[in-house]
């Protein structure tokens, strides 16, 4: 008897447990139940399309359900929804659009790859049909990519765009620090940020802010974040998670014979060291191979996630993985931090761009628990070369270790996540002391002798309240005019001159840190009231 | 006392343990000895400098011996040849450009960073005044970089320019069939290629070739390697190995008070397990830091080389990390390799081009041994995740788990990393059973039955010979037109269509093999004979 394999979700996770049944079992009888009009598309491409930078939205569709069956014999039915799972029949009920009936289809084993659905925030208006929903790809725990992406595919299009953010900053998964970075680009493009807002009501023409701001609007969109889709699951007694469908690392329910997938399941964060939901395109195609593979008796375990993302912002990439220093400290862990600003290629090759690179590690071991980068160039590489490290448990050590492509055009001899792996393991090893820009206040600065070691130029065109300015290079000379007694904080623009001046002054004695990141990092920061 | 330090060589391994060792220890008397005229410069750079990529050679030097002693107080003296070492002594002799006498300067510590020398072939006239040598970086075990990168820069140029190469194809550790990818993307910018050939005279206007070409040449430059400076070191009687002074972890020679780092030495190869001569930027920048810390008495050990590189091709790029599939046979290894062609982001976003991907790995574990891609895009991203991946020890399995950013202007949801990890991994678990371009003849084709699973306009573009077009949708149908006694190849444009018709055609009793990397590698070969 051939198996009888049903699938309730026909975009990635789905397909990819279909295709992949297929090549293991020639005569399987594969079926397919999408409630969508489409199959096989590309969700993700959805903001571009909406831009323009994908000119016809067809080439978002990679394949239609006469695709599926002339190549891999698999039977999918679209405008289809699954609205029962009879589990101790093993057999499922199916509403198709426009067929008044119910049918009822046997299965041996099931896969459940229904996906996200958007959050729709509690606002008053929000079923009006002046709004429309955005759900392609989404992060832990809040949404950002998707409000960021068509933001700006909007903005391209020449419209007048507001985001309204209910967190501090945009994309909260990341630190605060890092994302004014992005909130720079984005103003810098004509969007206006509503940052610590809520939507209170939503008419026809404009939206109410939680400040009371009133806000003209056209079209409302709401990326407040995806939610697993787990009313089937939940209806058919499935286990649930906090987050989505419970499933083992072969992505099998409680019920053996049911297989869920993607973004409606909880899968081992590695970091986070439980069970979260990622809905992610990358993972959700691998765990729809792995059901496939576990039903065709194949053996392989997923390994969880460290939750890998990139996302264009206008001129700039922001790449990140696993948790930033902000939660993981809401965590309750107690992580070093550390960042800096390498090129992307060596400076004297035309082209060159500085990135930030922020790196949050364990104090006790070194571990990396996440990783921020944001720059014009070179970004996608460096978040993949350190999601690769941290998925083979890398420390801030290795790092350093790395031995990466160089020549001109790419990279530096000393690549920049070989210097992310140099000053973090410094501060482990304690080399180096330092102190982060977030911690500065007026009256901390107050407190402390503060050195700039940058050139008079530099410091003529901003510094630090209270800095005194000893250019490095005449730093040993000068050394008589500072105060060994106090508590000192040196800094330079990146950090690397304010290193080697904490060097000079910790061996002359002094109590001395250096500023992370340096004086670039306080203007990224944005914080006007520290310096001049 | 502060300790004395001696460093001989003023580039990138001799210049990054002094200024370590200054930011370690303050007190300390650093003192560089540089024989050439410039220090602290990028050598790297030179092609591009010679093309006027990069406009100004003065923006090569990074550093002049001026900013070394105001910043690090270390004293550089260039054109200064130490002429022996007094190892009894504890000091080292120098001579002095414009300097008649020969000067003694003692030592508690000395690291020698002397660098390599450009090797120059058994061939006469290589000492006349046209010819030149280029020493920028190099690889294992020849030249094919520097050569390459100077054509390319001297073709911008707009110079007539011809490489001549003595192995079968350019930049030999890499393998023949990727190598052709090279010959036509050179020849297509006008260069004309001289394989198998070596020069056998070279006079004022021309050069006679192995074969008795005569080349009209206004100029010649030498890149046929470089050979480990070891004069000085074997002069003062410390061991060598085959290719470099030997040193331990710590980079220390056989006399403990002296150290070496970068070309000069071998180090070990973590793919060919034993030590050898690795003349690359990036591992000389961090010997020579380990050394400082090592004489500072910190203890870290150099983990060995995976031979990672990168290098520009006019269009395209070339990274390649750790040995070929033909080295690996020399070397008496039986890999199993893959190619895989995957786009560098979503096809469906604007400006997607494929790469070429190479991996050879061990049968029995699946531990990969090299890895080669060449492409428009996305290169110097696969070949720096996979080098990190390969300094963890990755098997081909892990390459299917990990997980890579994704948005569509970065990457696919199944990266190309990914995508050759799959391939591997059913080729080694036995899903796949694949045969290589390289081992296809005419004779091979004709014992064969050969299907083609293309769609009919792409089979009347080119296919091999003797094959019958059943395209992959019609081939469940059409098995009966099939003979299933007969040993068959399933080939496809890349691959993939050529797998899926594997897992048919294996299921319905077929002794079946998939062509490796899909008629588009036959086709980058170059070997006409095998199809039409």
């Amino acid at each position: 008897m051939p198996r009888r394999i049903i699938i309730i979700g026909g975009v990635a996770g789905g397909m990819s447990a279909a295709t992949r049944l297929r090549r293991l079992d020639e005569s399987a009888i594969i079926t397919v139940f999408e409630q969508g009009a489409y199959t096989g598309f590309a969700n993700c491409g959805i903001p571009y399309a909406l831009g323009k930078v994908i000119e016809h939205d067809e080439e978002l569709i990679l394949r239609t359900p006469m695709d599926f069956k002339e190549r891999f014999n698999i039977d999918v039915h679209v405008r289809a929804e699954v609205v029962n799972i009879d589990r101790a029949k093993h057999s499922v009920s199916v509403r198709t659009e426009g067929d008044d009936c119910i049918r009822q289809f046997g299965y041996d084993k099931l896969i459940l790859a229904q996906g996200a659905e958007a959050f729709r925030p509690p606002c008053a208006g929000t079923d009006l049909d002046n709004i429309t929903t955005m759900q392609t790809i989404a992060d832990l725990p809040k949404a950002g990519f998707i409000g960021i992406e068509v933001a700006e595919n909007l903005r391209k299009l020449g419209l007048e765009v507001s985001i309204v953010e209910y967190g501090s900053h945009v994309f909260p998964p990341i630190d605060g620090e890092m994302a004014e970075i992005l909130h720079s680009e984005l103003r810098d493009n004509g969007i206006q940020l509503f940052l610590s807002e809520s939507a209170q009501e939503i008419d026809k023409s404009r939206v109410t802010l939680s400040s009371g701001l009133v806000l003209p609007a056209d079209l409302v969109i709401l990326a407040a974040g995806v939610r697993a889709r787990t009313g089937l699951a939940k209806q058919a007694g499935l286990v649930l998670g906090m987050t989505g469908v419970r499933v083992n690392t072969h992505m099998q329910t409680s019920d053996p014979d049911i297989y869920a997938v993607g973004d409606m399941v909880e899968t081992q964060n590695n970091i986070m060291e439980r069970p979260a939901m990622l809905a992610m395109a990358g993972p959700a195609n691998r765990q729809g191979r792995m059901a496939a593979d576990h039903i065709c008796g194949k053996t392989v375990n997923y390994r969880g996630n460290v939750g890998t993302s990139v996302c264009q912002v206008f001129g700039l990439t922001l790449g990140f993985i696993g948790l930033s220093t902000q939660v993981l400290r809401q965590l309750g862990h107690d992580p070093l931090s550390i960042t800096v600003h390498p090129p992307d290629h060596a400076g004297y090759f035309p082209g060159s761009h500085t990135m930030t690179i922020r790196l949050a590690f364990r104090k006790e071991t070194g571990q990396i628990l996440g990783a921020q980068i944001i720059g014009k160039a070179g970004v996608d590489k460096r978040i993949d070369v350190l999601a690769t490290a941290m998925q083979f448990g890398s420390t801030v050590f290795d790092l350093e270790h790395l031995e990466l492509g160089y020549a001109p055009p790419y990279g530096s001899a000393k690549d920049a996540v070989n210097m992310a792996g140099f000053v973090a393991s410094n501060v482990l090893r304690g080399d180096c002391k330092i102190v982060h820009a977030e911690q500065l206040t007026r009256e901390k600065l107050d407190e402390l002798q503060v050195v700039d070691v940058r050139s008079p130029e530099e410091f003529a065109r901003g510094h630090l309240h209270q800095a005194v300015n000893l250019p490095l290079n005449n730093l040993r000379q000068q050394l008589a005019t500072l105060d060994r007694s106090r508590s000192t904080m040196v800094y330079c623009q990146v950090g690397y001159r304010g290193y080697l001046a904490y060097c000079i002054l910790k061996q002359f004695g002094f109590d001395v840190v250096n500023l992370d990141g340096g004086f670039k990092t306080v203007v990224q920061r944005g914080c006007q009231s520290l310096h001049s």
